[in-house]
């Protein structure tokens, strides 16, 4: 039947061209289903940090996953630009996580001792030496946390180059095709129901990042994610003030190509609605006149938002649904989205296949705090 | 309560607006709810014809509907612009029904003959009248039905003027929230379901356009309406190519303030998709050079889409819910919902606040052709 | 000859749009020459306040020409409308001069008796009395002169509103066409010179804002004239957060037509760059905060910049070349551009005609102040 | 002094740039001036096309000098991307010289023998060739010649690309800088006088591509050169339709990264205006629906224009100008700028430095046709 496929993906973002992608690759017929525009939520509003280590303290399940996928970029930009033709903007710089007081200094030094015995490098930069690297940071910097290893890319660029190297691999993308609902039977999906009639697929997946709950709310299942805006302003020279990418307090500035700067984000939970506020632009400027006080020289660009998807504790679901086979969930990576869509994308693969997957998926579990509506 | 309404109206765009706006006028304290950004659908996409004989050929209960709608334009316009400041563009110029065949023309003919009855006025203009009045249209044609009262406005700007009138009259505005479902009970609705939690009201307004008969499946009601894809070009010279609006089989050229003009519309049924094909541009540059052909002269400005709710008898709805009492229904307007707003803003506040309505809605009621869902 | 016109207005922002308008309506066949596209500089970028009382202390021949032109925006209003039916959004809701400290209490006072005396109405608000007409100002706000006559309008739609009329009324309109010289003869103008070759003409108005005092070092005149960056914003909230223009020390606060506020202008001397400075954005960010502290939870719309012409004495020039007869200037309107373009228009055109004045002049004679290039 | 440098680039297009960066690399202190944005002309809106074989027939200088830009391109690549981060798009899939007639299958086959003796590569498809490498394309294309070598660029990206790694290697960039005239002394330029005050070199390089003409007349020197508009337009499908370029009587259809496909470009000489006209459109869409009838499935994405300077025997001014001593000008590029870009850069920095150039530039000298004014 034309209308029959091996998998669907629901959601044309990050996590969703990933899996796709990943699918077409191991040789399925593969559906994508995007209710909006491709890459036109949060995937295309981030800034693009692989923040590994500079997200994350260095121990625990969600740490293991990001260290692995962050590995896994230069392969993925090479095939990407090979199928699609787009550069993903891969650039491997480094993080400096600054500390701005004498306790910061003291929680990063811990929090590099974890990571040095996790086997990943973070080195310490006293205030001379950050300077010496980055001469714009603001003198009230004490010194930093250097991590070599988190690099950043451009994240829409990430986003429409899985999707279009999914394309090309044979994916079938449909853009302003809405999921209402399941079609499930005896334990098992047999496939969707959309403003454009019936999809069936033995295997459906669950991409839909901050939607995905209201989805999901149609099978009973209550997800506990929620929605979380961020806002982010670029502004550009012509000659680069930054090298390296700037984090503190969850505030960062991302030196791009060409000279522009992406200053993110700010942290405004349970509201999807996507405008940026005069607030959000206050706040932001303020950290980044803080952190670098000459980025006022600096050409205006834009401001934009996105609205990302939060779980209570912290860690993506990831995994199969409880009541019915086939139906896979791939959501909640809050601020990792575009860190852990390689290997996001793998181990869904991986799970649909039926293959062990590489990753201990037990932390990701969907059924670890859901409830099941009655 | 704070999250307790007089009345709640799902949809931000000119049917919700106008609903919304002349429910605060008699009081109410009233909620307006809209998934995305106001006015971002058809209602912003629409060409604003008021094209009550254009549009219809002048007897039935739809034409009675029109010309009343059409005629209120004025009195809206002037309350808009007191309470929004927004200049909604009325242009009062008429609009010429072209014939390029004989057999048109005897068409043509025919329908100035009914609409002559009903007491609205229809003229003939021969081809050479036709080029008198407006020099730049094809040879080819060779004679119109000239409509005196059928103006147009600025769609957008319409929208837009409902919705900032209405919140200036009280009415709370929310974006980026959508309705997931009704709190229904015992044959009543008591309030939404969004993704902003639970708002309550004894009144539920669903203005949701295309998006309309999706969310009413959740209530078992399955209105038979289906999405059609309209597609439009812009583009403008210094000076006026043409006064009155150009009307040829479903396609037009509506001249605009600034020496703008407006080619339109595609009819593309059953799509959600809101982007613009090649194939598109290419039929309505093909209308627009047959009718003027020096059309070609003039600057490029833009090209956009719009997705209509259109109804299996082309007739909307308008009424009360089949099975509960306070849910109000809008929608199936096609391509009238920029003509129809002002009436239907009137009759559903009538119908909310029990008041025989001024004009006979028994051909709108809902239940006329919808199948309820067992 | 078909390159020869009556006159020929360089410049396609609001004062050569006047100026040309002017014109047709007295019968001429005018040429307009702009060099990039209409209304691209800073007429498209301002708020468009016609601060005749609260930019000038009230008594002087700029104060005396900006009342007489502000007079005239009503009938102007209409006259655009009828013409090209672009509304220029006169809003007439007055301006609040507000003062901060002691001192600007007793300065603004001082200058309301002035302007009294001038015949021109300024009330005194009490820091009370001022939140009670405008209640989301601040509280560190002291008291405020309140202009009643002083409005506003969309400072594009003029421009464009004016353009178009003359569009309408004959006046042939070229886009993208430089002017690089004059045809200059035994002390008369006969034409321009341009990237489209030469046109002729015994009238030449120069009206190109800024790029004004480059062209005229062509005729050996050095004007005394500098350019003036202003950065604005705007944000937009459904509900009007202010009703009437708040203006401080430069700063203002422009209510717009369906919930904007237009924040400007910094000051920003002796460049030509149309780029916003993040810097520029930092300190009207700060001003509107200290004015109004809920505009923070407004959304942010945009940023902007425009470059203005500024003179040494502050006045505009408006008069004939000293030494080319038939040459005509009018530039240097600096803040006030907006405000002046109607009386601009019909002074000009009185000169041209030959015609007395109804204003004195003299203040504003071309060679005043101007140094004559050996 | 502050304000004098090694050499002054004026231009901020891909000439300018790649001027700009060799001069740079070569240690001296360099200074560009562009009179609007960078990249905001004919180089940031050409289509990127490599056509070294397509656009010449295979003798002559120009061919000659194409083949070597051309060979330049994966250097420039890395040497960017490594710079400033900027991927500058290089595809290397060949290009398709169609022929419609049998006439043109003659002339095609004629140019490849040519191009075969010149030692480039020029193969011939049949029309079953063609459409199996390419099966979207029309039946009516009786064969093509198919040149391997001829790869493109993202134009814009280039532009950016030379223009922020010479930013990195020290050239100081500065936009809305408008240069009035030039210093020149005793037969040698001196300084150019600008919009900014003078800045003084004794090198300067006019790189300002349809704009040259104009300030080379402050010199007494008028080249022989003609600003030709071109437009574009662009469609977008998820799977690419394409993934060659086709080219035919100078109409194009570039596929890009992503699934875009650029269709250009008009040729409307002797206009300086950047506004699509919709018989711009109109030329376009027969093309591009003759040469691939499936294009009308194309998703629309935008228009625009840009103008390229042209001479009156086709080939650039490459040289110094004849009457002043490091006065030199690099122009006239037509529709090669991209492609001649890298070359220019070099011979233009060798002709600065006084060295031999690896290439005869002879035949672009600039007194071979220009006139003197006196």
């Amino acid at each position: 039947m034309s209308n029959t496929y091996d998998a669907i993906v629901v959601g044309g973002g990050v996590i969703g061209g990933a899996i796709a992608y990943n699918l077409a690759k191991r040789g399925g017929k593969v559906l994508l289903l995007e209710k909006d525009r491709l890459a036109s939520k949060s995937s295309g509003a981030a800034a693009g940090m692989l923040g590994a280590q500079s997200e994350m303290d260095g121990d625990g399940p969600l740490f293991q996953l990001a260290r692995k996928s962050r590995a896994m970029f230069p392969k993925i930009a090479e095939e990407i630009k090979e199928n699609s033709g787009i550069d993903i903007g891969l650039i491997n710089k480094g993080m400096l996580k600054v500390a701005l007081t004498e306790q910061e200094q003291q929680e990063y030094k811990r929090i590099m001792a974890i990571q040095n015995q996790s086997g990943e490098q973070a080195d310490w930069f006293t205030g001379e030496e950050l300077r010496r690297k980055e001469p714009a940071l603001s003198d009230a910097i004490k010194g930093a946390m250097y991590i070599e290893k988190d690099g950043q890319v451009e994240a829409d660029q990430l986003t429409l180059g899985f999707l279009k190297s999914a394309a090309a691999s044979g994916v079938v993308i449909k853009e302003y095709v809405e999921v209402y609902d399941f079609q499930l039977s005896k334990g098992k999906v047999e496939g969707v129901v959309t403003n454009q009639g019936i999809f069936t697929s033995e295997n459906v997946i669950v991409a839909g990042g901050a939607w995905s709950q209201k989805l999901l709310l149609e099978t009973g299942l209550q997800l506990d994610t929620y929605p979380v805006k961020g806002e982010c302003f670029s502004v550009v020279t012509h000659r680069q003030m930054l090298s390296t990418t700037i984090f503190s307090h969850g505030y960062y500035l991302v030196p791009k190509k060409g000279g522009r700067i992406v200053v993110g984000a700010t942290v405004m939970p349970r509201t999807f609605n996507q405008k940026v506020s005069l607030n959000g632009i206050s706040i932001l400027l303020e950290q980044a006149k803080n952190l670098m006080p000459s980025i006022v020289e600096a050409e205006w660009e834009r401001a934009w938002a996105g609205i990302r998807p939060q779980t209570i504790d912290g860690l993506p679901y990831l995994g199969e649904h409880p009541a019915y086979k086939g139906l896979y969930i791939a959501t909640g990576h809050f601020r990792n989205g575009i860190l852990l869509s390689p290997i996001t994308g793998v181990v869904i693969a991986d799970l649909i296949e039926g293959k062990p997957t590489s990753e201990n998926l037990e932390p990701f579990r969907v059924d670890r705090l859901v409830r099941q509506l009655t």
